[in-house]
């Protein structure tokens, strides 16, 4: 169902280490489409063609199967978006490089069923229990790095002083959300260039503007290369 | 669950209508917090304390219960969000009374896992079927009302008429889904103003700007009451 297997690991792994993770790589494709609530042992055995007791004996237990798929998908995450997009220059690069590697990630379809944690935070917002709470720290850590890098933007003096780090974080969130919804419901790529121009807009809002120097009257932001 | 009724109808219906309408306004809550795929007939007997053949003689399938529950949560949307959005004058102010309602929605938590159809775009995205349609159709629509409003604004000159209706639709409709994960998360009525002031520069940089005035450097948008 992946184009790539997100659990590929560069260091050397015994044969029950390899299946334990081509195991989770297809149990974190699953719960992208269908959700983490519904991932039960017999449902991944089934999906997979593989005995409940063959499944079972490396997970034990549902929760601890939707635990580790959350480890790994944050591992996958790690190394899809977050290390090329803090690979760009701190503040508005790592800013636009975090963004961009997000689409990215998006137009990829490393996940089939679109980003993981997007699923998860709709899933599990409204349930109480440590499901919420991982969720509830995922996106506290992907708005955190969002915020710094603005927060980095602010003191280098990209952007102006007064700019909020929060309001920056949450909007440029927002048009990565969204562009992950209607992609994964569509296809249709231009949802990846609406995002590009809302989050344009926004680091543009927030640039320090050159004294005397306003934007023309009509004057759109453009699409970034 | 949820602070009012909302299959609460003003005609006067008979007592096995008013028990359907009691069980669906229910299931629509439910739905709301866990999912509309895992509501089966039996979840939501348990929920409700009633017995499984009571509920099921009401709906008869999965199927039929899950559409009959987008069908009434269609009811409740368009009668606490669409109708009071589309009461203020046409163009920018059905477009901002649209974004409203819906952050009124959000806050007055009409369904207590937050909006239905956020959760339902999130939960079949991915998954190919009767129930991604009509998602995909709500969608559709909702992003339609936000075009038709701008294209109007557009006509009436209070847009630039270069401004892309599809964008901005895109763009609000990002900052409200955003506003509706994370209240729900946190139950923090701080991000429905971050909503706003997204919503409010979305709709300054579309606004047609008075030739020889443009906003002074640093200045920011602010949060409409």
């Amino acid at each position: 169902m992946m184009r790539s297997n997100p659990s590929e690991a560069p260091t050397r792994r015994s044969d029950g280490e390899q299946t334990h993770a081509a195991i989770l790589a297809s149990a974190m494709a699953l719960a992208s489409v269908e959700g983490l609530g519904g991932l039960t042992i017999g449902r991944l055995a089934d999906a997979l063609g593989l005995s409940k007791s063959g499944v079972y004996a490396h997970f034990r237990s549902k929760r601890r199967l939707q635990l580790e798929v959350i480890g790994a998908a944050r591992e996958v995450f790690t190394r899809e978006v977050i290390e090329p997009g803090l690979a760009a220059p701190e503040g508005v690069g790592q800013l636009r490089g975090l963004c961009e590697a997000f689409l990215d990630y998006i137009r990829r379809e490393v996940f089939p069923g679109g980003c993981i944690f997007a699923g998860l935070l709709s899933e599990f917002d409204a349930q109480p229990g440590p499901l919420h709470d991982e969720v509830a720290s995922d996106q506290g850590e992907w708005l955190g790095l969002l915020r710094q890098a603005t927060q980095r933007a602010c003191e280098l003096g990209e952007f102006e002083g007064d700019v909020e780090p929060e309001q920056v974080a949450f909007e440029l969130h927002a048009a990565l959300e969204m562009a992950n919804y209607l992609y994964v419901l569509h296809h249709d790529p231009t949802v990846l260039d609406r995002a590009r121009v809302a989050i344009d807009a926004a680091v543009r809002r927030a640039s320090r503007q050159p004294r005397g120097r306003n934007h023309a009257p009509g004057e759109r932001p453009e699409c970034p290369k």
